[in-house]
């Protein structure tokens, strides 16, 4: 396949350029990065002319079945949130309502730009089952916790076994995590099976981390120690994504800059559950990983990870007055191969270079009504941060495959998602 | 004219309600407000079932002709941003630059739902030409400051007192403020003269206030007191729009409540400038009005009120940790009935309402892929502040007047406007 004449968004000297190549796919790989490839005879031929071809987003933090809560619960603080809403309706969900939900949300990803997503929940063989159907990148798991018990916490346990035991070996769009929730709602018990699960089966662990300013006392009441020195405790020498990070001192940074983690920064939901904005400029100019994450579309609003980038480019003017911060070329990295490094798999996606897999996704900003906010389009990449949103995708790649073109579904049928879904 | 079967947004009993009724528009003027309304003989009948049916979206802040600087100079504070960017090339452009680019605006206005500006800009003569085309409605100005001279600054006077007196008695759809640009850059001169413009012609006031930081020492050293007393000593009075007001103390909020003034909130570019955040639920508590402006394209992203809505919601999160804050149904106030009472239109727009003008989007929900991130639909108030964008709306009216049917114009043509403002 040849995806020919687009401007394509390339990290090169360290920065984040826009330069007209071709690019060819071979198999599942980017083959070829080169200007005016000819096309072979009979081979498919995808013209970008004025499109932009860009990296597929990587969305490091989601609940991908809980597009279910969409729109739900607004202004509620992160612990009523979980407690009085979330948990007591998750306790009564089925596998078909997480595997509907989750085919609502690939369709949802797919058809925005997402090519890889990192996902935190239960009843995740039927997670899986959708993904797979839809031929995504995912990263998946089954959550781990114990503040209902320790019976409850020993069926999480070996359904994260059998999840991970049952895997396809051949399969190399999923991968997996070891996910304790949350500091908070773990006890030593659950994170040192963690520890131990990851290191047996040499997998990431994926951890709710320092969302909200209520966690810093809890964690000390149940672990006698601050949130970064329980990590440390734990997940030294393991690589950790820790989801939010919004309340980190400047101790817990120099204590993470010791480890190998980084941050899924999720602003919408931050924003929603009042958190408040976390100082991912600090963090990036301290060296820690700053990727992006949706969140769930109950505490977020969506999966779009074009607002995501726009939010977090915006939130930092919110906390840096008239202060240097984090731009949009820092954005469209963090959306795309910071967000492939903190799920570890930057030797594989999250930039267009030849030898990777092909996550390609095409973004349609020609001058015409629908992309009125993208006239004049006086700089690509502010406008893809700032004016455009998923819907300005027309074609969606993953490891060589089309998912999408011009905005029509190849695995998966929307119109009978959508369908199943309302019913 | 009617519009049937909609899903209608409307205010009373102190909450917005979406209710299924018709709207029977008579004239400029919307008749009746009812369920099941038999259409007469030969009346065009607009169906919206499944479709939201809203107030026109009312922009209290913005500066249209600055579409041309669209995506440029990221990272900038206020000062270096007017100073060293903005002024130094707007003072290169031609009246003709001045009508493309506020008819590109104008495209992005209607084709996202606003049927209302509050304008703040030179050359405005070409922006009326533009906007009475256009059949928007619209509030103008030439706006007044004199840190440049007493020439220079008398020449806008004249300017001014010339784009009133040649306004068009018959056009009720543009009305006129007195712009003096900020306390910051008009001296007690200008400051006079517009209360002496405001009192003889009967006009609002409209000026920046309360920006940035740096405004508020600039203030003190330029009229030797605090931005809210020097205003109350030039205004007090008098129909006052404060754009901005990031940075009102305790003290500027109860000066302020004995004022008659309001609010325009332009978050978006407030995060672009670094200025932090307006605390619009304290002022919305304080009882001072607040209604949402999207700034001009140069420090704001684009004109599309949904996306202003959506982040005025979001940014009271990174302010008011576990704290109530404003909710979606304010924010859908803030877009209408609030912009309207600010530009004292309310008497004539912001609801839908027997007897006012129809001002009325129609915006289209139904579940289908492009429509992905409002499936389900649990709370439309909800999705339609969080999940929305202005590509979604599909008609347009103003006044009576459809503008814009189906995504099609129907005063102006959209390939026109973009092939010129491109040339």
């Amino acid at each position: 396949m040849l995806i020919k004449n687009g401007k394509v968004i390339i990290f090169e000297d360290n920065d984040v350029k826009v330069k007209e190549l071709d690019i060819k796919i071979q198999g599942s790989k980017i083959e070829k990065l080169a200007k005016n490839i000819k096309p072979q005879e009979n081979e498919k031929v995808i013209d970008a002319s004025h499109k932009v071809v860009m990296p597929g987003l990587i969305n490091t933090h989601a609940h991908i079945a809980m597009s279910i809560f969409r729109g739900t619960f607004e202004g509620c603080d992160l612990y009523t949130w979980l407690n009085e809403k979330i948990w007591p309706i998750e306790a009564r969900l089925t596998e078909e309502d997480v595997y509907n939900a989750s085919m609502l949300s690939i369709l949802e990803m797919i058809s925005t730009g997402t090519t890889c997503v990192n996902d935190h929940y239960f009843f995740s063989e039927k997670i899986r089952e959708a993904l797979t159907k839809s031929k995504m990148r995912a990263v998946i798991t089954r959550v781990l916790m114990d503040n209902d018990g320790q019976e409850a916490s020993q069926n999480r346990i070996n359904e994260f076994i059998h999840l991970f035991e049952t895997r396809d070996k051949n399969n190399n769009l999923i991968t997996y995590t070891v996910s304790p929730h949350g500091l908070y709602t773990c006890s030593g018990k659950v994170l040192e099976k963690s520890r131990e699960l990851a290191l047996k089966y040499n997998l990431p662990v994926h951890i709710h981390f320092l969302e909200s300013i209520s966690e810093i006392e809890d964690i000390k009441k149940l672990h006698g120690s601050t949130a970064s020195k329980v990590l440390k405790k734990y997940f030294d020498g393991i690589h950790t994504i820790l989801a939010h990070g919004v309340k980190l001192s400047d101790e817990d940074i120099e204590i993470l800059k010791t480890m190998d983690c980084g941050i899924a920064h999720n602003p919408i939901s931050n924003f929603r559950l009042g958190c408040k904005i976390a100082d991912v400029t600090k963090y990036l100019y301290n060296g820690i990983n700053v990727a992006l994450g949706t969140d769930g579309q109950g505490s977020g609003n969506n999966l779009d990870m074009f607002e995501t980038m726009k939010i977090a480019a915006l939130a930092q003017g919110g906390i840096h007055e008239n202060e240097a911060r984090i731009t949009s070329k820092d954005i469209i990295k963090m959306a795309t191969i910071s967000g492939a490094q903190l799920l570890g798999l930057d030797n594989k996606v999250g930039s267009i270079e030849e030898g990777k897999e092909a996550d390609i996704i095409i973004v349609d900003l020609m001058p015409r009504l629908d992309n009125i906010k993208t006239i004049p389009n006086n700089d690509i990449i502010s406008n893809l941060v700032y004016n455009t949103d998923g819907r300005s995708v027309d074609t969606t790649i993953v490891g060589g495959e089309i998912l999408m073109e011009n905005r029509k579904m190849k695995f998966i049928t929307a119109e009978e998602i959508i369908n199943k879904f309302e019913k």
